[in-house]
């Protein structure tokens, strides 16, 4: 049986394609630095997105039109399966991921809620059997359900925290049984939304607990996946504990996790954040801690997560440096944590999306890679920081300088000469190289 | 010889004044919470802002119309002086805070630069003998003059680090001859303005290099001021890296500089960073950094920093709230950062925009005193967070569980009952305390 | 039968109470300015928040315990009715507002619909009947059915224009059959979210098509209820049309629609476009056209409408000041479009939230009735301007003025005279006159 | 004698060039659209940002390395005025653009000023006599002065108002003499800080009046210069009158002088106003109102005007399809109101900044032409709104329609077909034809 009946599966046609079914730039096979597209991108397909959400948003009812809309309950949730894997196969995308209860839905206890999810996981496993796709990572939905309504791991009520741990150990075990290349942990609702009634540093010590727990459960079954934390700032609550990169480290540093963790980084959240998404990259590959990326964009003008699909090729270009320069994204991929806008309701946009996507991170990598084979900015940088390679520089840097021989040189070297720092002639390169395609 | 004949030394009438020139809450003898007003909020009138700017702003000239107006360079310098320890002395100020070029002009070198700040150093000091007013902080400013284009300590060029580290020096050397009782780091030009040139690494090592080198010549001097970094995320560069109060931490952490630095968090670099003040100042209290604090306000409408003085009685409640709880602020103190209004340009205008912060913070600790002595908040914190108190919850905070016996529990007990966060009848109590003056 | 037992009407306590449920300022027989508290806050309940809502969010379902939870369709419908004339009796609320689908139900097509509608109507009519309670205004719900998905007015499909009117008809004929003393156009999808997509220019012209059939409509059938449209500017669409009271006054002159309609603002909607709430009442209060006020406030941090009760007394004070220099709002009122936190799900938070807003309401109305009365920047800004009542000034005003007169003026004139703007004074009086209660 | 000695005149070298000082885009005699680009992009340089602005900002001095920085006052003045019009013709600009105070220094009454201005308007109307370059206009600076503390022609001193008019007298006849094709209105301190010390309806009249004096001087001088008003939202003042787009058609309409003005949009003010670029520009396009366009960039992660150069090749490319569907900017022309950054301080920024920018409009141009050419979104457009070129649709449009009518339509027509937006389709497209270079 066929979900998506009038859809091929998607091939590479080239830039001059005008087929809206086609790859114009993604092509799995062809070799970037050492390494095919597919290898290097490590696509990976978001189950909640595509195949759970519906559409609605505040001041609406769902829109989406799909092809498994007739089913309920657990036949619900098998067509779901059924349609993913005629998706990632039409697509060719290598990845997938989900939230425990994106799969199979609640039941009337605890007990039974893990009764379905088994039986759809088992379903996932015997397809998975069949085909070249794997799952990129799992977590799980703790901020759905009214129960989290304050929080999981921080919630004022202790309940809630054990529930919590429930979960998670059912998410590592199914992780475990599914081979998930990482498990990941985004903090749905934990943060707060007034400090008038918020104990701050209960909650971030159980939130600590909450994760060392994971770490020794992981050990104790042997699941020898990546650990990943969503650093987001705001929504739902309104301040989210791990607000952005430098946060979510420091948090993990101060209570002895950081070895055990790396960072998911979301375009979108970067931006609610404040910051550019290769600000967020970049802090994390110079602490070692980059783990994999949650492909989307936000819209800068508006103040909540649109998990817009990603097309802007700025951006895609300067993850793809970041993530070239850290040597790739190891166990983690290019997730694509993006929604089709609840106008593009038809089942044909469900591709016409991940295909604008794809395309859009293949051109980032190329440009990308003829900017590092070319040491664009590196050269620039190098020259640009030279000053550190020789004389006061080098014994700052090598800690032989102190504040006698540093006041020394400057009453020796009062009139200093700067270089130009050369921003918008760079911004006319990596023009010229986006459009050298 | 006065600068500001017509302003009698500022008393407190009560809140039924109508005399703009008279505090009406701020009576600094009053004992609120076991310690003078005067000793709960040691107040700091800021240098900069009060006797050096002149109200330009980037589409305009300075509008300041003040007494010391007529004289240039040295004069200049030592006219302000006088006038800044008359403004001490009729606000009733304990404390000022400067940096190096606010104090004294630069000279054509380093060497002369520092021969005009020995000069009013000097001067400062001799006033010091003879008034009780002392100094709180003093810095550098190593962000007006080109040559810090690119950063200071995190320059791309080496001399600049170097002279960057001798004007530190002598800011240490200062700081201990006028008795400082902190020692200020704001990170002028510490960012960057585009990753395309900048090694961020590189830049951020070297920063760290330079805070162990001035707590070391402090440590070599016998300097024991408390050291104080002070986070803003944006402005004047694009990414300022002591970006916020958990981004700030985990440099410190992460170089070994948090046994030595304590933070200077602002209400305006607050909320330019996303956040409440009273967020920043409970991030630092519950991680013991909460150093001192930059007293204004900005417009949450407006992206950058306006440097306001501060009247919003929501925020110096609650800000009051944090340093009560605190214990207090230490060594540090509420300094004014703030700058009157480009159109608030005559004389008075400074003594009225201070009555106007000092009342908003009298009334501050005022309310959030009686919130604490009534356990307001604490209660109701006390109540909903009573799960971690006994059974599950208190294995949980004691490290007995693990997700074994989490899951046993969550089995059992899958109907989970929360109770309501009550956030708006916390607000209307809110309200009911600062209206009882 | 009462949905809420518990609760007994809610009465005026004074200042000094401690009793959560009991008004502290809010005094409903109180006379301020020469009529009753009542009249002069003129308090409506939104149904869609206080009835209809169950507490979703973007990342969670419903939290809301209510005694209304247990029924369904219809029935769920006439118990809702039922609870809410409960509680605007307990709270002593004068008025309500709804749109068509808070009230009851669809059916499987407009007819169905309608005779759900009616049944509904019906019944809220005998209940009126017997209450003093009275509706402030209805609308029509626009956008939540997918049918909606690009817009009702704008959508780019005429089928969905023909049912949006045939919904406002229906809609007129309930206000003038309810008495509703205004009907209200709040443009719920009325926006685009791409322009790539978008005939601008068509949908702006449709939108003032559909307007202009509603204003012939209720000259057909007689209703003679103040027309109001409610500026938003983002939020569900990327760009709404109606964005501020500035651009919407614009629309509406342009098409001619600025004698049939007033603006009804709301706080949340001024912040998100960028604008303090006392700047949209003044800006429609100078044009003649303040209509009515949605009463709730937004998180500046936050960038989305977060709908929350009143509680910030320097926007109740200023909103006031601008509705008492209207000389009240006529026949619009103060709805409480706001929504208790997801988190404050139990029924009572109902009834605190309404007297943290009502009070914050009362007082502001007291607070901007005293600071007129004395005149303080009526004072101010009449002295301000005075160079506008005599000489040139007076010229310029009364068109004596020219280009030449003005240059003869300026060059006998150069050396100009300004005085300070006093805004941080200024700021301390609102403090003083706030806590004066 | 030669201000650039090391830069030849930039010439066009096609994609492929690696040399920084050549254009790659630009071709000012290639034809696109049946003009020239020069004729179709009409670039001009902005006096200000390029020869008078030092690199200062609220943090630093000036860091600009400029040829003429050793000159002053008038020599100063005169030097610059040299230096541009090599600029010019280097660079080949056709037009440039200037504030009074931009070409000549204030003297001490207004009477000096003149005479200053005269010299430098002489001076100025030489060169062109012998060069190609026009003038694309001019403007007032009425905002740098302390005397426009409290705004120009809506100051609260009538004083102000006058010295502004004297100041517009000049203008106008400046631009009469030198030929400018348009004279510009940017509302520099046209706002408010505080509604608490302002009388909004009158500052707003006072502004028409202003306004309306200039086109009464302007006919009886024989200027037939387009007039044009330019919108910002925020900075200097808290509230600028002329907010965005929308607000200024507003104003224009309700005083009466929407005959007598279009709109000059620049990029930044439209992001800090909340909207794209090329909202405003077709806000403006549909009203008949687009007049011209400074040409500049935004940082949306910064909350004040940055005026960078237009690098961001999706804005340029959708800015001119709004231009060429406009059929062009008649009078205006693209202005690079934007300013190298303060790190970019040698001379040579200048050239490579503005290459930049024209090559990023030429390639904007070029990509819009293409769409447009091909019709990729206009057949999207016209297919979407298909349903309103029949039957009840163009029953709406030509206002035979009215709700009974259309209620007849939708009880018969329930079940509404909608179709998706396809908006993630059309960002890919997008992304095609920029490629496609």
């Amino acid at each position: 049986m066929s979900y998506f009946e009038n859809i091929s599966k998607i091939q590479f046609e080239g830039a001059q394609s005008k087929n809206p079914f086609a790859f114009k730039h993604y092509n799995p096979e062809e070799v970037i630095g050492g390494k095919s597209m597919e290898e290097q991108l490590r696509f990976s397909i978001a189950y909640w997105h595509t195949f759970t959400a519906d559409g609605s948003d505040p001041f609406g009812a769902g829109t989406m039109q799909r092809p498994w809309n007739s089913y309920s309950h657990m036949d619900l949730a098998k067509a779901r399966v059924e349609a993913s894997f005629e998706l990632y196969e039409k697509l060719g995308a290598p990845y997938f991921a989900f939230h425990d209860r994106d799969i199979a839905p609640e039941g009337s206890n605890l007990k039974e809620t893990n009764e379905n999810l088994d039986v759809i996981v088992s379903m996932i496993q015997d397809y998975m059997k069949t085909s070249n796709v794997k799952l990129l990572w799992n977590t799980a939905n703790m901020f759905t359900n009214p129960r989290f309504v304050h929080g999981a791991a921080t919630s004022s009520n202790a309940d809630v925290f054990a529930y919590a741990a429930a979960q998670v150990k059912k998410g590592l075990e199914t992780a475990k049984l599914l081979g998930a290349e990482n498990y990941v942990f985004w903090g749905g609702r934990e943060g707060y939304d007034t400090l008038l009634n918020t104990d701050l540093k209960l909650e971030l010590d159980n939130l600590a607990r909450f994760l060392h727990l994971a770490v020794d459960y992981a050990k104790e079954i042997g699941y020898d996946g990546q650990f990943l934390i969503e650093p987001k700032p705001k929504e739902p609550t309104t301040h989210q504990y791990d607000t952005d990169a430098a946060t979510t480290l420091s948090f993990l540093r101060q209570y002895g996790l950081d070895d055990h963790f790396k960072l998911n980084l979301e375009a979108n959240h970067a931006t609610l954040a404040g910051h550019t998404f290769e600000h967020e990259l970049r802090t994390a590959r110079i602490n070692g801690m980059l783990g994999s990326v949650d492909a989307n964009q936000g819209d800068p003008l508006l103040g909540w997560d649109t998990d817009e699909f990603p097309t802007d090729l700025y951006s895609t270009t300067l993850a793809m440096y970041e993530i070239l320069q850290n040597g790739g994204l190891g166990k983690g991929g290019l997730n694509f944590d993006a929604k089709v806008r609840r106008a593009s309701f038809e089942a044909d946009d469900l591709f016409l999306s991940h295909i604008a996507g794809m395309d859009a991170f293949a051109i980032g990598l190329k440009t990308a890679h003829r900017l590092i084979e070319d040491r664009v900015f590196e050269e620039m940088i190098s020259e640009r920081y030279s000053s550190y390679t020789k004389g006061i520089g080098l014994d700052i840097v090598e800690g032989r300088a102190n504040f006698h021989s540093l006041e020394k040189h400057a009453l020796e070297n009062s009139q200093i000469q700067n270089r130009s720092g050369r921003q918008e002639n760079l911004k006319a390169v990596l023009n010229q190289y986006l459009l050298n395609q």
